[in-house]
């Protein structure tokens, strides 16, 4: 049986999801909500799916999921929402910024028996996941010091960064996220530095945008993270999981794999330097897996507990770095 | 306008061309002709196309190109019937194993003043696209000495081979190809040894395994290419090119971009291991090229004359193994 | 002028600069102080220099310099002792494992106007020394964040853990300096988590083999330190500095730098596993600049101050492991 | 027993080679013979040792082996005058630069059963023994293919190249006999192209500068040497090994291990660009074989004949460059 999915939204992620569930054979893209006609119709034509309102496709018989991809405020409402109306949902990170609401929000999606996958596209990265595989097969014994290098190409504008819930909640979280995934085990303490280094303006918006996180579980075992908002080179994202008996880390990815020898050196270039590049596979991965497991009846691999957990990772860390004392998180 | 595609051929290759059209925004895929019933169907389902006869297309006022996926056998003919309707032709390599009648099918398409693209797709692949625009770009200074480094995983089927061209035809003439593309000049010189190392059956099949040739230009620019039929690591698959300023290659494609540090030491998986993975993003490519030309009125960017180009050279290399002197090709 | 040395102590570091002293056309061996005859005896012949008693080099006119490598416990007595006696200094770090007694010894060289250069080798690394140039060129900018990576192949006997001073003072104190050396910038602030995941009878030991700090200046500048004292990959030196407007980063040394494609994979060998055999160059380099130093009448250029200092942030990353709290060190 | 040696030559070489004799605890530098008297006192100073004529060291008794580091034309007398001394000899490649005069060398040797070693000292290089000792331990299986990538910084002066014997017995030389050392095997066919591409005043010498070469065996195993004389990144020397069961390679080494990350990519220093820093510890290692084999009594592990069947080799590339076609070296 094919799912049939809506998708809420068609910027940017909505557009990548589209792609991504015309690539699904159990899946089949029926309709597109979007307040914008043109971007809806580009898809609808693309695609060859329905326009309709948030209103008809909740009220819908001939819709199974629902993709939402509008603006992270409007998160917790749909999800509830859609959950009531017996849709599965696949919602992008975060639920919401505030952890109360998102809280509720994921009550109530246990409550009436919802489905709810996170949108931590990261885990569904093919070298990620290859680490991850290398970890579970037991390759490098019991994980103890886990190392992740996130490091965005530039700050995003002064009026993102005002809504965007600060680093910790907005940028770190996806570190959280992998670190939970990888450490398989819960964070106990949270310690962290954060400075504004790029922008003095970011310190005016009361944001950071350097920071280094340890998080410590209770068996000892610890993940630091290192975030800028700037790197030159592109879009720094690594893992380094150091176990018993080895270790095994997964490489950036270049604009292009050659290399230029000259009388200057050896040259690379530079790291690709947009998420939805970098990321292409994952964005395709997560929507696979969230048709895989609804359509064999089985729970998503990131659920709203997940995406629950990492915000309150990133309030502990808030609260860390101001007060240069380790947080327990939750 | 959009172009209307018809695929000839729901095999291996034609699956993959049938994915790159319904990616393409300025392309349809209109049309599969395929005798196994079962495969036409698959193709037909999935994007939404015709199932028709070979005739039916080439009598079709509806179809603007084809692409012909068919057996080696069949591209002589097929070619030359389908340019004579007015169709622009995409044709995997070979013309045809026979130069002679490579040749004439050359002629009769240029004589029909009809379009045809020749598949060699490692032209467009991402990285060697990156490698070809810093030679374009000067950055290396005049191209002086290029090293290609071209193995397969492993040894095709003895069948396979038998029908092959051997090869120089079968294996190489895809480095021959790439030669011509760096070198920027045609190759006056060809000299090659060829053993049997990996299965005595192939010998006995009048065929080599094994292989090195340089190639020269009449300005003294070298070029060698090693190839093997069997490389435990994978699809070996790499560029270098020295110049007067400097030099640039390309690296290998692994399995996933992780390394896993032991007591054993630092290892990397294997290289992917099959051509149509390693070369994913060129087969994307070379239709992407092949509809931008066709929908500009441009000249396709790889010809009948580069295919017939490259099967002289693996002509002169079959001579020059068999003798152990060099041999001006064509 | 040839410099006059006599180096105290005959276990493996003092053989060490025995060599290095012995390479440098500014020096000379002069005489050789350790109790054990066998060990005194094969530095003598080898380097053609005296076996000589510690209180017979303190009172000889034909010493102009010494090398201390005795035992930590003896090192701030030595220390006053010998710049007392108007010779240049030259000591394996610490000056003492009490920060108290290492303030008193390094007074006591100031009062008497001593010269006097901490061993510590790492800066004199010749990889790490070009990523210090390059920092110092301007290349990567401003400096923001550091990433120290630094594992142990294996834990040392319990017996020389329990006399270390802790992974902070004995493992660690090396990070602090290059951090310090690096960082450009005092540190004001010391965050850390500490695990025992090795062995557990390091917890016994009242000791830690799993740490993360985390050193902040008063700009903001951040520095993490990764420690483990167990790599089975082999002994892991890694540094890297994010700057604005770039990064530099020095890779690993391994045992050989060859790599094995096999169908397994990629294989490199292990890292070198040995401090001694990783830090060769480094270490021929700190002799070099304190021979360099002192006949051109130059401040060392790591000096007991530098020591200090190091011991200060280990101190600082004891108690921060203990409270999770921040802590402010000196 | 102590081997006391001479050296004969206080050039760059000779310099190199002092050096390491004084680090060999089996050896002791004896004796200095050269016609410049600063550079002799210079070694004779630093090291301890005697300054003597040629004539007195032939006729010495305290002399057991001497290290040729006179100009070529001289090699092959003293070689024939030391070894009817009875010393054991080493002397830097070549034996002579006709082949005729160094087959009666060779032949005189081994009539007064004398001790000759020849300087090829890449195979002491500690990654290309590594990489041996991958292939011999059977790791990638049986040799099948070798890749020889040898490029040197720059042309050297044109008077060298003129007495030089061309760039096949000058440089290749070398390529050569690591091709024998690897292959495991005679070679029994060569084939070469040759071109000028750096310097047309090369041609007007009767020179190449850039030169393929194809060497196959009676197995069929083959090995291409790739050599240019002008590689703007400096020293590039590379080997590849692929088998039955797998490839072994060894990397290049770069002027300091760094990378540095900017928006205009990933940049490595350039390599080494000289032989004696890129070869610095092959050419200790060759020094320390020499006395270890004359000190056991044991043949030295690249012989004379090795020297001449090198020497031959790269008479058939000549003539093969010449030609076009494949000639029979010997």
């Amino acid at each position: 049986m094919t799912l049939r999915i809506a998708i809420l939204g068609a910027g940017r992620i909505g557009q990548v999801h589209a792609r991504a569930v015309a690539s699904e054979p159990r899946a089949r893209l029926a309709a597109i909500a979007e307040p914008a006609p043109e971007a809806a119709r580009a898809i609808a034509e693309r695609y060859g799916c329905a326009i309709r309102s948030i209103d008809e496709i909740a009220a819908a018989d001939d819709i199974d999921a629902v993709i939402i991809c509008t603006p992270t405020d409007t998160h917790a409402d749909l999800i509830e929402r859609f959950a009531r109306a017996g849709k599965a949902v696949f919602c992008e990170k975060p639920v919401d910024l505030d952890v109360a609401r998102a809280r509720r929000c994921i009550a109530t999606v246990d409550e009436v028996g919802g489905t709810l996958m996170l949108g931590f596209q990261r885990r569904f990265d093919p070298d990620f996941m290859a680490l991850k595989q290398t970890i579970d097969a037991g390759t490098i014994g019991k994980v103890e010091m886990i190392t992740l290098t996130s490091r965005d190409p530039g700050p995003p504008p002064h009026d993102y960064i005002r809504r965007s819930g600060g680093i910790f909640r907005d940028m770190t979280i996806h570190d959280f996220d992998v670190a939970r995934w990888l450490l398989g085990e819960e964070v106990t303490r949270v310690q962290a530095s954060a400075s504004v280094l790029t922008d003095p303006e970011i310190a005016a918006l009361g944001d950071y945008d350097s920071a280094n996180v340890i998080l410590t579980t209770a068996s000892g075992t610890q993940c630091t993270i290192t975030n800028t908002r700037r790197a030159t080179y592109g879009y720094d994202q690594r893992i380094e999981v150091h176990g018993s008996l080895g270790a095994v880390s997964a490489r950036n990815q270049h604009r292009a794999e050659i290399e230029v020898a000259t009388a200057g050196g050896y040259l690379r270039p530079p790291l690709l330097d947009f998420f939805m590049t970098r990321y292409t596979a994952a964005y395709a991965g997560e929507i696979a897996a969230f048709v895989a497991a609804v359509s064999e009846g089985r729970r998503p691999p990131t659920t709203g507990a997940d995406g629950l957990r990492a915000l309150e990772l990133a309030e502990a860390a808030l609260e860390a770095a101001r007060t240069g004392n380790a947080v327990t998180p939750g």
